[in-house]
């Protein structure tokens, strides 16, 4: 297992505990779907502070449901013993009947039985941990926020079975009792100070690169305060004025003492002012993080590809948390758009399928809509994109059933908001985002970027609602779709440019072309060839065409030209950028990175002189990158139960990886003479060009073109192929 | 002032502390339209217990916003210094800059200014308290639950005054910064045990009659349980097995001390019993109420009337609590159809127009709308009636329009569950209650009451969609209303009965008919002449017809009757029945009472020997009737701008009482030969019949008939008319 040992040298920080799927028969506590999400959510956004004040987010904030009956009915071949606990105030009814007080024992006799636990709590989440010998709370449970159990006048209880909508409850990894989910805490662990320089009125620490925490001071004595100002740069700390983020902190010690700060901050520098009479001996920190297991790996024989990898996964762990979050300094908060990036990411380094699942919820929030998601237009669609790529990669599809109701809710919503032309157009309190761009670009009228994801939206629709069985809709929102792409082109596609225009105006085209609209078009297979041609020339790889400073967009400009092929092209871009970056010193990727910008001008963002994020999770792209379209692994059915293999070198020598999957991993290893590659499960193809005739002994090569292989690869057994790649 | 010293001797407990409206410029505690009345709602119904067990509702309940923004713009002729407390997390804006930490001073200079105070609470509701000599916390504010200011990359604010929606802050009557809202509890007062009878294993006290409270143990010493069991009757407490409510109480004491059972309970009666090596000395109770004043007031010359009417306020102050209960000892809940009954009695006597609106607020909770209110189809009919009559005797409209959009979403929920007949039919988890009857009454097919209460319904939304200036909305519901009414008579009078029969079954009209659409038709004004004395002949005075057997009907029924001009058949009607109660030793009234049925068999119910409530709020239906059909006194527009004083002795010799309106009160005294009438605001018509000329000597007769009499009142003066009734 190299890949273990490599990285638990370079990322230092990472731990491997971790445990994803809960047994179906193993006891684990139990919530009613988005509940627990939607409450840890609150908290988690609820942390964002600004130079020292609290910083809520700006949209609806939801809330659990504060009243939930969880049910099961089972059969007993002999008595059992089963103990209960619970978050909230509860009773308990066996076979309808309800037993005295909040019983935390009881015995259940043979035979068949229905158990009903109905908890309220209005602080916390309603949840339950019940275990028996073969009694448990998991995830077969039912759950309702109403259950109608009304008693008529002569005693009788209505009849439930109809008009109660009931769901199966979920749980994440709560599994013993002495651990509910109100008391979940991310784990730390001590990290000490890399080096410290003295100032004028105190001292400037430095962390050795980019992390996240609570600074610890050692052996306080006295009384007075501590003034902390926290950097991403040493400028930032240094500044005081325009820091972000900064404690005072009150301490009154006789004796002397260690004094942990209250809140987590992120930070590479820590500047300590004392202006009181106050001592201490030393600093460190207590790292936070969520522990995850580095399942995806990739090495090659470019160092600072492997550096870049190796950032954008610490990157991306800094990011992932009890949530998704954009930026461990600023904001916090869940943002759909750049959630969206952490998932597919995700898939190719944590698969981390609960931290998919409490993201998209949370986002979600509950009924009525009232905005769109973070009140931005595209990150509502970015919503239901994030859920075809998790079915796509996870196949889970009591996750879609969970989420469904709401899925439609919130396709209601923008259906209701089409203009006259059934089109997507900003409304009063609509932001559309698109991208934080240095050229002038055009909100205004319909935006062709709006309605090319509102149609994958509506395709996202049509595929769950296929999943749910739900035909009447599948076919409603098919042809929503449908219509909406032909508008797209009849509208937007303009003959003149040869590439999808930016927007219109009162009925009129607009004449600016932007890149988005055009490499999404791409990544959505919606364009012929020739079209797919124009775009590539007039667009993408057009010097004069306007150029994206986000490392968010260039996520999926880079990745429309892999799909293209253009992996070699996309090396250097990414050894350009990325590599821009880590000549600049960092440690983390950024929010944004315009290579002509100078340093110390290029921390600055929101007219701020230190508002840009210098760790945001849309920095870590190369990992997804780096895993779909050079080790070229992606799911071909739904849960990776069949998957293409289809490497690309993309000018470096060798390279070699695991991609995580929901049965285990792949493991592939490819240089320019040789393939190898395992999966623990699903049937895959290995697709590859060889200028010479490919040699395998162990599978069948099935030639599909001039120079193009293919191999089927399945039951865990190493395929090893000896070619010669086409540079 | 001669009511409230009769009423503080005949009813003991009342106190008369009360401020109902608030000052605009007095500084108070504001949160956010329905917030408050949705949480301490689930407090309050989460306290019934049964036998000792948590005993939760079946339907939703929802949440507060968890996250909410107050602002407010002003102009300051000079610096003002403000104080800010809240409840919550918060961070303060002036003029758009966010301010340092939470600050609680402030010094704002002269000119204008817009400040903004942002809350995150989960447990408890977001409010504030703000007092300047003139900036104040009051219903002024403006409050939303998502601002959508948003900072772009230049580090612009997003414009909130489009797609932002504001609505105005509310208050109760927490005036004081030291008393926040989440601290809220109701008064309390020690009251004695009138007898206690040793038995077997402890000691029946008997605290004299029907009340609410904590029992209270003087001189604790020992170790070991008190066993305590309620009873509404001596038997229900003495049963031990079946008594509703009970509480085993542990105590170690080793110095005695006095000990108070933590939950409040209803009863009249208390066995405690004592298996352990405890004593104490004796036992008294800490009674629990809500100070309201006795606004309304009826007296006469018949003390058993008198009586009803005492007993009558009682029970509705026993269940005028947090919000309108239906029973104190059982439910503890709302229920919005026996709620509508309380709203309409305290219009006649504490006219407490903030518990109207808690309730209201409490019982519709949040979007979506999932089912209806209480579960009940009818009980969402009558929370839109009493909308209906709040306006009518308050006139407020600021209440309409916070609730307006919650008005209209659950009525898009009644319009979409209208069957292919566009009539409501029950649907699964539908429970159509009407009444509980002692003679069979199908709830299937299409019941004409429901589409009656529906009918009517619009009406309210036609008439609170014109208040809201909502013409379009106005249009909608006034044609469907219409449309509904028309329906209404072609497939649900009989011309056969000449009557409205009772139900519908797949397009089959049924042959029973039963009181509840006739009654309300009657109410309702739906009825020509003609069909008026048919329903007047063959239901409501008809031995043959259908008996109602709960107070709750009687209710409707004798309003009818009233409505007919048969106060004397009423009047008579009252004595038999509430008379029947006091004579079976009632001191409040009942959740229902059938004459012919004996005690103690007449105190069981949902198939459980004491599931009776005996004290309910809609026994104390009296109190309207007196007070609308006896003083007659009654809105002729909006908020008693207008009024109608009609009194009818109804065989009584003389009565006197007052009736509160928004501006004060009516007086009113009458007799065989004089009326006296004073209001303190509005305009009002007194309408009588005289055998003689009347004589007024400060205004002026309008004869309007044989007979029949006007006189226009206003100006707070008394008139008096000399006149000659008919009997």
């Amino acid at each position: 297992m190299y890949k273990v040992k490599i990285f638990f040298v370079l990322l230092g920080f990472l731990t491997l505990i971790h445990s994803e799927t809960v047994l179906a028969q193993q006891a684990t506590w139990i919530w009613y779907p988005g509940d627990y999400d939607i409450w840890l959510g609150n908290i988690v956004q609820n942390r964002r502070t600004e130079r020292g004040t609290f910083f809520p987010p700006f949209w609806k904030m939801d809330s659990h449901y504060v009243l939930v009956e969880f049910s099961k009915t089972f059969e007993l071949a002999s008595s059992e013993n089963i103990s209960i606990r619970v978050e909230g105030q509860y009773n308990v009814k066996l076979d309808g009947r309800m037993l005295l007080g909040s019983p935390e024992k009881l015995v259940i006799p043979a035979g068949k039985h229905t158990l009903k636990i109905k908890v309220y709590n209005q602080a916390g989440v309603p949840a339950i941990f019940v275990l028996g010998e073969t009694v448990h709370s998991d995830n077969s449970w039912q759950v309702t926020y109403e259950d109608k159990e009304w008693i008529d006048e002569s005693g009788k209880a209505s009849e439930t079975s109809t008009g109660t909508v009931y769901l199966n409850a979920v749980s994440w990894n709560f599994n013993s009792p002495d651990t509910p989910p109100s008391q979940f805490k991310l784990s730390t662990r001590p990290m000490p100070v890399v080096s410290e320089e003295i100032q004028d009125k105190g001292i400037l620490y430095d962390f050795g690169k980019e992390t996240f925490g609570f600074v610890k001071f050692h052996s306080v004595k006295g009384k007075g305060k501590l003034h902390i100002y926290y950097g991403e740069s040493a400028e930032e700390a240094l500044t005081v004025m325009h820091s972000e983020t900064m404690d005072h902190l009150y301490v009154d010690n006789t004796v002397a003492g260690d004094v942990t700060v209250p809140g987590s901050k992120a930070f590479r520098y820590v500047y300590v002012e004392i202006l009181d009479r106050l001592s201490y001996d030393s600093v460190s920190m207590l790292y936070e993080y969520l522990p995850l297991e580095y399942k995806g790996g990739f090495r090659c024989n470019d160092e600072q590809i492997n550096k870049i990898w190796d950032v954008s996964a610490y990157t991306l762990h800094l990011t992932s948390r009890e949530f998704f979050l954009d930026g461990i300094k600023r904001d916090r908060w869940m943002w759909s758009g750049d959630a969206y990036q952490s998932y597919l990411m995700s898939y190719y380094l944590f698969f981390d399928t609960p931290l998919v699942r409490r993201t998209t919820f949370a986002l979600r929030g509950k009924d009525p809509v009232t905005s769109h998601i973070n009140t931005i237009m595209d990150y509502t669609f970015y919503w239901f994109m994030g859920i075809y790529d998790y079915y796509q990669y996870t196949g889970d599809q009591q996750f879609i059933g969970q989420l469904y109701p709401r899925m439609k809710s919130l396709m209601d919503f923008c259906l209701s908001r089409r203009n006259s032309e059934g089109l997507m157009q900003g409304l009063a309190g609509d932001w559309i985002f698109i991208d934080w761009a240095d050229f002038n670009m055009s909100k205004a009228g319909e935006v062709s970027f709006e309605q090319l994801l509102f149609c994958r939206s509506l395709e996202t629709m049509a595929l769950c609602a296929g999943i749910m069985k739900d035909t009447k809709n599948e076919k409603v929102y098919t042809q929503l779709a449908a219509e909406l792409k032909t508008k797209l082109f009849s509208l937007f596609w303009s003959e003149s440019h040869n590439a999808f225009i930016h927007n219109r105006e009162n009925g009129i085209a607009g004449t600016q072309v932007t890149p988005y609209t055009n490499m999404f078009a791409i990544l959505f297979n919606y364009l012929d060839d020739e079209k797919t041609k124009a775009v590539k020339e007039n667009v993408l790889l057009n010097p004069d065409a306007l150029k994206i400073t986000t490392p968010y967009m260039r996520f999926y400009e880079l990745e429309a030209l892999c799909a293209l092929g253009e992996q070699n092209y996309v090396l250097k871009e990414i050894r350009d950028y990325w590599g821009g970056m880590l000549d600049l010193g960092a440690t983390s990727f950024w929010e944004k990175y315009n290579p002509q910008e100078k340093y110390p001008d290029l921390l600055a963002m929101y007219g701020r002189p230190f508002g840009k994020s210098l760790c945001h999770a849309w920095g870590a792209s190369p990992i997804y990158l780096l895993g779909k379209y050079y080790l070229g692994i992606k799911p071909a059915g739904p849960g990776y139960e069949s998957f293409i293999a289809e490497p690309c070198l993309g000018g470096l020598q060798w390279m070699e990886g695991n991609v995580p999957t929901p049965g285990g991993k792949i493991h592939l290893y490819c240089s320019e003479k040789e393939i190898r590659i395992k999966s623990d499960s699903g049937t895959g193809t290995l697709r590859f060009k060889s200028l010479s005739k490919p040699v395998c002994k162990t599978a069948t090569i099935i030639k599909t073109g001039d120079n193009q292989y293919e191999i089927i690869i399945s039951g865990g057994r190493e395929v090893t192929v000896q070619y010669k790649s086409i540079k």
